[in-house]
């Protein structure tokens, strides 16, 4: 079955903005059995939203419009479905009384120009907005389903698995995408074409991808499977990839490096506490992006300037001094630190010099230390990674998780 | 004058890759005077490319083809762009002539299916491609010029600016896209919409765009404006919005919260220290992202656990028994706390219960409050934030950044 994703927005016809929304439906879409075979960027432009539509129900199975419901004269997208399938828009009363109370919960009094998000085509179905304003549409028309969700990402997440994927799973189930994926740290990206290229290219009937983001590579999967047919060698290919990548793939599941971390933190009933200089709290704020991270995350010291690494995590000024900030004796003894002010059973640390200034020849821009303690030991990794400012302290990040999932796998229970 | 973009590949419409050429494209051709009005992303099928390029023939004056030229069976732009103008293929002697010299520089014979890279459309203008196989088409039918490019980013873009740049230019140069943007904290969209729209519907010539993101709303004014017109009123429209949102915008340039605190600061010569307990060092690491804000932030205290909150923090143990971890009592004293500990000027607290757990009737997820101190006072904040874990987060740290920005012009000098 095909799918079609109309993405409705000016901002996103701007040389800044992408339509990321489109990614995250496709995997959805994909799942439920539906190919996505067109995908559009359309502004907020009512005759050319319209053309787009009238097009896309003469060709897919399932439309999904995301974008242009909010309540301003920017948003069109209610009106130019109304057009394109020749339908009334009528004033949802029951809407318009949930956006009151909603207002009103917030103390706030609900401007006029609101009461558009109450308009709804005929005889489509109303999809509550359990995260914003803006309710969605389910509708039929000739044997194609349209979604008419909402922009902003996490209400279009949020929507599309409470009320759509049921419905297209319905819809799509003919055919299905298997998957699979490994994630991995510790390796450049041409490294791992070299090494497990001669093996995919054994399974060409398999859609074998690999993408490198914020220090890490994915290897994805993935292949079209009729109903009736059975599985492929999918799981095969994983397997033997698996096997000549070895232990640097951290996951098999749709995982990050910050929740393995955690998954063998609380394994080990151990805890962990980081003292961070060029990262500036980043490290800590990915850890806690886990929800319950507060079961073995105590916390730590954002120590930027040189008076907070002494006065706080007690860093001998000695060591300052003789090594400076950015040094493999400054990142331990910050490690050690960290762990003993805080009580944890681990203390992690970074410093480097994240640039664009700062750096000199023997400590240039991008080199980074991370520093590990626990109990019986310290160690230092050292990096020296490329990249603007924002780049090096992400695959900082990165590199200090890498490095503490082999310090709890080298310490502690393996996975 | 309208341009459109349609990027063609099967692997664009997978969960993992995006068609970012668009982006690039959009930027050059803004500036060669056209507005891109749509942009599509169809797979290696003949049928849909033909269908798209149909209808983007009807409505656009320069479409931009990229991807699908290569020597494969999957590459199809050549035979649909022919179906939909109408016109044949022909094989190029002078083409098939410089690839076989290609090959034979490699020592490579040159194999049968590259022959297709010599197929050309009748009356096309052949673009030669200096960095790849695959020269590209420029075409002219009935008033609307299309140009084929290649995919792969590099050559795309040797070849935009080596062939097509001089001529959009001839074609589109008489216009210019004038731009103005203000960011402003602090209000709701909606609010924003209805107290400007009196404003900028006086101006209907202006294209005017509210867009929300991370509890920050930009406006955004943009006018095409032709090379013989003199300046618009987009700089009269942006001061009567100014002037009506008044000090909630913090700039009007492309700036973020974190720049326009750190040159408040810098400014006033005041440090900065942070203590995070939900937001876990994000505070942090979203005020460091500032190259030189070591010049005014000093760092602080990961405060995640109520013991850390004590001994770290000094916060009373009796405030945090008697008003609970998230209060503006136990906010207000970590910011008093913050400040002393690392001698700063400021201290900035943030303490609340980001979900998906912790939330009770009394204090449900998404309540946070933000603390501030100087050296003669302190003060809070008190919000309650809808939203994922992710969200909570994020709008966390723009309402202390928001804070923090009217802290600082309330007790120092202003912009």
């Amino acid at each position: 079955m095909k799918a079609e994703i109309i993405a409705i927005g000016s901002e996103l016809l701007t040389p800044d903005r992408m339509d990321t929304n489109s990614l995250w439906l496709t995997q959805r879409l994909n799942t439920a059995g539906f190919e996505v075979h067109l995908k559009s960027v359309v502004g907020d432009n009512i005759d050319n939203i319209e053309t787009l539509l009238r097009a896309a129900l003469r060709r897919s199975q399932l439309i999904i419009l995301s974008g242009g419901l909010g309540p301003t004269e920017d948003d069109l997208t209610r009106m130019a479905a109304a057009r394109a399938l020749g339908r009334n828009l009528r004033l949802d009363e029951e809407i318009l009384e949930s956006l009151r109370r909603r207002f009103a919960l917030r103390d706030t009094r609900m401007a006029k120009i609101n009461e558009r998000q109450a308009e709804v085509i005929e005889a489509a179905e109303i999809l509550q907005n359990p995260v914003g304003t803006a309710p969605g549409m389910w509708i039929e028309e000739g044997g194609t389903y349209l979604a008419l969700l909402p922009g902003p990402p996490r209400e279009l997440q949020t929507m599309f698995d409470t009320h759509v994927m049921s419905r297209a799973l319905q819809l799509g189930g003919d055919r299905i995408l298997e998957t699979r994926s490994l994630s991995l740290h510790g390796l450049p990206e041409s490294e791992v074409d070299t090494r497990i290229a001669p093996i995919y290219k054994l399974y060409p009937h398999i859609q074998t991808t690999i993408l490198a983001a914020k220090g890490c590579i994915s290897v994805r999967l993935q292949h079209w499977l009729a109903a009736a047919e059975k599985p492929s060698e999918l799981e095969e290919l994983a397997d033997k990839i698996l096997a000549e990548l070895g232990d640097v793939v951290f996951t098999n599941a749709d995982e990050k490096l910050e929740d393995v971390v955690g998954r063998l933190l609380r394994k080990s009933s151990r805890s962990l506490a980081v003292a961070e200089s060029c990262t500036a709290g980043m490290l800590g704020a990915t850890l806690t992006r886990v929800p319950g991270s507060s079961d073995y995350f105590r916390g730590g010291i954002i120590c930027y300037s040189n008076k907070l690494k002494t006065n706080l995590c007690h860093v001998p000024s000695e060591l300052l001094e003789r090594h400076g900030a950015v040094s493999a004796e400054v990142a331990e003894s910050l490690a050690r630190g960290i762990r003993e002010i805080t009580g944890s059973s681990i203390g992690i640390s970074v410093t480097g010099i994240a640039g664009p200034g700062g750096g000199t020849e023997q400590k240039p821009v991008g080199l980074v230390y991370v520093g590990l303690a626990d109990a019986s030991r310290s160690e230092h990794t050292r990096r020296v990674f490329s990249g603007d400012r924002d780049t090096v302290r992400e695959l900082t990040v990165s590199a200090a998780l890498g490095r503490l999932r082999r310090f709890l796998i080298s310490t502690g229970d393996a996975i």
